[in-house]
């Protein structure tokens, strides 16, 4: 059986990681925290300790900024995953001159083959001015095709808003 | 007889406050503007006037750039109040060095206590890449935090898109 | 007869262009390209390369960095003409030192004197933190008051979000 994936996207502090986080304590599976940050400095720790405390008990966590394959590989379906966030992964994978587009065909391909059901949670980038820097201006280009990418795979991408959701695919 | 909060967020130069204006010119009943600028220089000077402008006659008018709450404490229901704008607010309380949790805390108690209606219009600041700088980013994890609360105590949530209102919450 | 504006509005690496190119294609007319980019660097020409790649064949392109209104005078019924983008165009006005106003109402004149269709594609550029450098400011005001103004004659307006196409305006 083919895992669900279900996309989130949102600014920053939009309230998206909350709602996926609602969605996974609502879906009564056994929750699996996938979490993404590199720690690299008190400003980091601080956010990732803000998360932890609202997301409360009951998950299971791993911590794959790199190579998430592995752990969607080891997932079955009584458990759902929390994926938080593809910004940060694809962050992770710039800063470490990764090659982009094959992270994300091996990224897409393990969604597509985990059995557990996964709520992908991403940014949008890409609307502000144009950035003055080539790093950031190729950043903006390789999120809009991961989230095209990962909206084209789930049968649910929801937008959040000032903590509101919309469903852009799908149903809420 | 609580206030009806009306929320109205969108980018910069959206619309959001020409569509707020009309919110509060249909509403019939008298319209108080509570300004939140700080003129630091010609810019924002010309900014203000064109904003004047484009309100037209009709509006009594406070300078309130950070302490709102005795202002809405001072308005009654046959009055409709537009907030313009939570975003140069809490810019105006971080430039203060204010603690930014009180200063939002103290806001919304006002809200929920004004028996006047109030139009709040916000901006999205989340959607392009992380800013360089660190007051920047702090800014708007507070201005999501911010307008979260805000939607969460309005009834009705519109978000303006080149000028188009769309409702996140409640009815256009 | 008047022709009949889409205007599509989304952030960057959106997928914006590629639905607007869907929609000229779907049409059955003949298909208009209005280039509007100047090729000032390697990055630049690669980026017009791969939109090159994906439109495909059977377009005739136009290269007009600046003035639009004579190629769409020059356009008849049997046509649909893809204006890919607003944003650049208006950069190029900038850059020129051109006035952004009356640029704007010769390009809106153009638009609603044109006999063929047109799809107008166009970013979103004020969801970030308020730029430190004042010409951003200025492009994201001219851009945010352009767009209101395409959505005024449009009465078709999308918004692309991750790929996915939402009308603020009329129907999909």
């Amino acid at each position: 059986m083919p895992s669900k994936v279900t996309f989130i996207l949102g600014g920053a502090a939009s309230g998206k990681s909350a709602y996926a986080e609602k969605l996974c304590v609502n879906s009564r599976k056994d929750r699996i925290y996938l979490a993404t940050s590199q720690v690299f400095d008190t400003e980091m720790r601080a956010k990732i300790d803000r998360h932890l405390v609202q997301r409360g008990p009951g998950w299971t966590t791993y911590e794959a900024p790199m190579e998430l394959a592995s752990v969607l590989d080891s997932l079955n379906e009584t458990q759902i995953c929390l994926l938080d966030c593809a910004t940060m992964w694809l962050s992770n994978q710039m800063l470490a001159e990764a090659d982009l587009n094959t992270a994300q065909d091996v990224l897409l391909a393990a969604l597509e083959r985990c059995t557990a059901d996964v709520v992908v949670v991403s940014n949008e980038v890409g609307h502000g001015i144009v950035p003055d820097n080539a790093l950031a201006r190729q950043f903006r280009e390789a999120q809009g095709r991961l989230n095209i990418a990962l909206a084209q795979i789930a049968p649910t991408v929801i937008q959040v808003t000032a903590g509101l959701p919309r469903a852009l695919k799908g149903q809420l």
